[in-house]
């Protein structure tokens, strides 16, 4: 396999720009202790969870406890010219924390209040370091909760900045759909505020949408306005096996074509059940599966189970197991969020290169049999997951960082994935973002005048470039 | 009343640009017929349903039939930096359409064709000018429909300019949800796309949803792609009157707060029902009422309407009439459809000056109660309709437009309730757009760092200023 072009664009472009003393000294002055230039800390703040392993960490590492330490340390690194890269809990999968200029890492896992919940409007205010997972353990007892589930114990932040979805998004929307409003430090420092708590507005640009999925180049988020839902009054979860990816897909198409409001449908495919048996002693059936969940009134839950296992039989789908207590539901979802770890461990030492393409539900099947087959071709350990209701799913192909062979396997079955998604209608990343790795892709995706419109507004919103720069696009 | 900040702003500034006589030739060389120059073409180019009446129409009209077109005449009118201002059917209520800097109105009613309709995706690609009705009843065959309803036949160019919603909003959304991907036509003429086929993307910045709701001012769009959504198994309306707005309001936030995903609830105010009942003949008590509809299996719709009937009676409402039939379903969201056109009729040669407001769901009868009082306290006749599901209602003032004192109070009106949506959390406009008629409003909502926000990527994206100049915000 040769392609010189990939392998060309395997390493990110790298040009650091000069951190001055002077302005180390400055962040020292005003943060204290909370500016830390120790080499574990920025090297901790360097990395994420993308294959990206050769970047120099950044300068030096602030620890922002309110908006006003990330409107300060804005404002300092302006005045010096030089990059600042909002930080949660870094799990990217694409580069997004790396500082391939060079600068000052802001990590707001401190701002982790919950500022405001208004459960009478089904709203939550949160600090940007709020986790989702931390945010659903404290609006537990109001009887709501917030769906938006992308696997990782994300920060509210990161998800807000990446336009993150995950396994609810079917039906629940993503980040676009459930943000309502934003605090955000813009390039200059200033504190601005965009949204409302109304569900909706007509009231000028959509600054909120522009902000959520600009990966931190627009501006920092430090306040999120979400949306919330009530707890459904029944929940009922299943999981069934089918004799292939096709008969698991074809289930799914139609599921959604009827219209059926499922919260949930995961696919997961014959090995990385085996993964997943393997690390967490499941005893599943190792063949395709796909893993449901129906929320509702227990009368509409049933109603929608009751299709769901109709057109699933008929796809030959069988051994149909169902869950109706939170524990059984767990055990069921244990397997799709061991996923990532299970194919990890099953080749020590790897990092997985995940794809990320999203397509119309009708094209699922085209695009994702026939990127199964290239890659069973090529014999690279992959696993397979998929958000497959809303026609999104990632292989996670499993290479050693060391060997470029491996990566260069990885990347062009990426690329071949991506160029078939595209042809079909759908878009190189689903959920993941752009940040390093998709910047070709994107060009391909959107069109030199879309990507110029978007640097024409980066550049007028940013002309230091310093908000987490070389990301999206190169400018 | 005495209100002289309000009054100023009761006409809009109009600056006009010059149009030079070699543009308005070169118009007719490119466009032939299709550009005219007539008094009555460009009067009713000129205007819009809002109250403004005095502004100098455009000094051409180009009925474009494609985009090239389109991009062809803002590149000529580009070349002397002159204002072009997208026309549709011309259902605007802030005065959208109107040439307050003078150019060139580019009417794009004729590019009216549905391009391709993807009933297996649920999405569908048609031309700005298709609107709404005309989208509905080229689909029927297909089982999808569109839901966003904004009451007049608008075009959907015009719907998405200005992010529109309605009555169908609380269960599907908005414009701001449903519209997927655009082609737009920039500022220099070019032709660009945002978005893809695919229902979720992280590619970058959200160029579809920053177009959306900016009123043209950074762009033409020209081709859209929207969701669509299957034809519910089974559809049932219900009319319920009540001993006060209080109740209907009471009734609709348990609703809301419950989760119950109703399709339609709409206030009507007894005022209205009196106008309505006038100008259709419809026999309805002449009490405050809900409007509902309710969509799903029949199992799904049974149990929301039982649930929704429980919840009415102990607020005290009564005489529910349900409409399960297409046509019994028509008659009664005639009593809808109709308030706008029966308070018109009520004083002949009245104008309506509409309010927008929308607020958290909890701070509906807050915000609608006291403005209730405030209006009957001045004596104005107005109709009172809501969107009251999503926190959104409409006073309708109805103003001799030769007196102005009649408008004043309108403007003073509408003041106070903007202040008060504000300070409960809410937008000063839920659907309808700035305009004209909401730029002080959208700075004291946004504050002046959003919106100088908003100017600087107006003003990076058109830096001639001409699309749409003099809306949303002085520039």
């Amino acid at each position: 396999m040769n392609a010189p072009a990939q392998a060309a664009h395997l390493l990110p472009d790298v040009h650091q720009r000069e951190v001055p003393q002077a302005l180390i000294d400055a962040f020292k002055a005003r943060f204290g202790e909370r500016c830390s230039t120790a080499q574990v800390v920025r090297e901790q703040h360097g990395r994420d969870e993308s294959a990206y392993t050769t970047v120099p960490p950044p300068a030096a590492v602030v620890f922002a406890e309110s908006t006003t330490d990330v409107a300060d340390a804005v404002k300092l690194a302006s005045e010096h010219s030089v990059p600042v890269i909002p930080f949660g809990v870094g799990s990217s999968l694409e580069g997004h924390l790396l500082a391939v200029q060079g600068g000052i890492s802001i990590d707001v896992s401190r701002m982790n209040k919950i500022l405001s919940v208004n459960a009478e409007d089904l709203t939550v205010t949160v600090q940007a370091g709020v986790t989702r997972k931390q945010l659903n353990d404290e609006i537990k007892s109001t009887g709501l909760f917030f769906p938006i589930d992308p696997g990782a114990d994300a920060s509210i932040g990161g998800m807000s900045a990446t336009r993150a979805s995950g396994t609810n998004a079917v039906r629940y929307g993503t980040m676009r759909e459930n943000v309502l409003g934003l605090e955000v430090v813009t390039a200059s420092g200033e504190v601005i505020r965009t949204g409302t708590r109304a569900k909706k507005s007509s009231a000028g640009y959509d600054l909120t949408r522009l902000m959520v999925g600009s990966e931190g180049t627009l501006g920092i988020m430090t306040e999120i306005t979400l949306k919330l839902y009530p707890l459904p009054e029944a929940i009922s979860a299943a999981i069934c096996s089918f004799p292939s990816i096709e008969a698991a897909v074809r289930t799914t198409i139609q599921i959604i074509q009827m219209g059926i409001p499922i919260a949930r449908v995961e696919l997961i495919d014959a090995h990385t059940v085996r993964m997943v048996n393997a690390y967490a002693k499941l005893g599943l059936r190792e063949e395709p599966l796909l893993l449901m969940e129906f929320h509702g009134s227990p009368a509409s839950v049933k109603e929608q189970a009751e299709t769901v296992q109709e057109i699933a039989t008929e796809h030959g789908g069988n051994a149909f197991e169902w869950a109706v207590t939170p524990e059984e539901r767990t055990r069921l979802w244990t397997a799709r969020h061991n996923a990532y770890f299970a194919a990890i461990q099953s080749k020590p030492g790897c990092r997985a290169i995940s794809t990320d393409t999203c397509v119309p539900i009708s094209r699922l099947a085209d695009c994702l049999l026939d990127s199964v087959a290239e890659a069973d071709a090529t014999g690279i350990p992959y696993f397979l997951v998929g958000h497959v209701g809303d026609g999104n799913f990632h292989f996670g192909y499993l290479i050693d960082p060391e060997l470029p062979q491996e990566r260069e396997i990885a990347e062009v079955l990426n690329h071949k994935l991506v160029a078939r998604a595209l042809q079909l209608g759908g878009t190189c990343t689903g959920e993941h973002g752009v940040g390093l790795h998709k910047m070709d892709f994107l060009l391909t995706e959107a069109g030199s005048g879309a990507v110029d419109m978007m640097r024409t507004i980066k550049r007028a919103l940013d002309p230091k470039n310093i908000m987490n720069p070389g990301k999206i696009f190169a400018l």
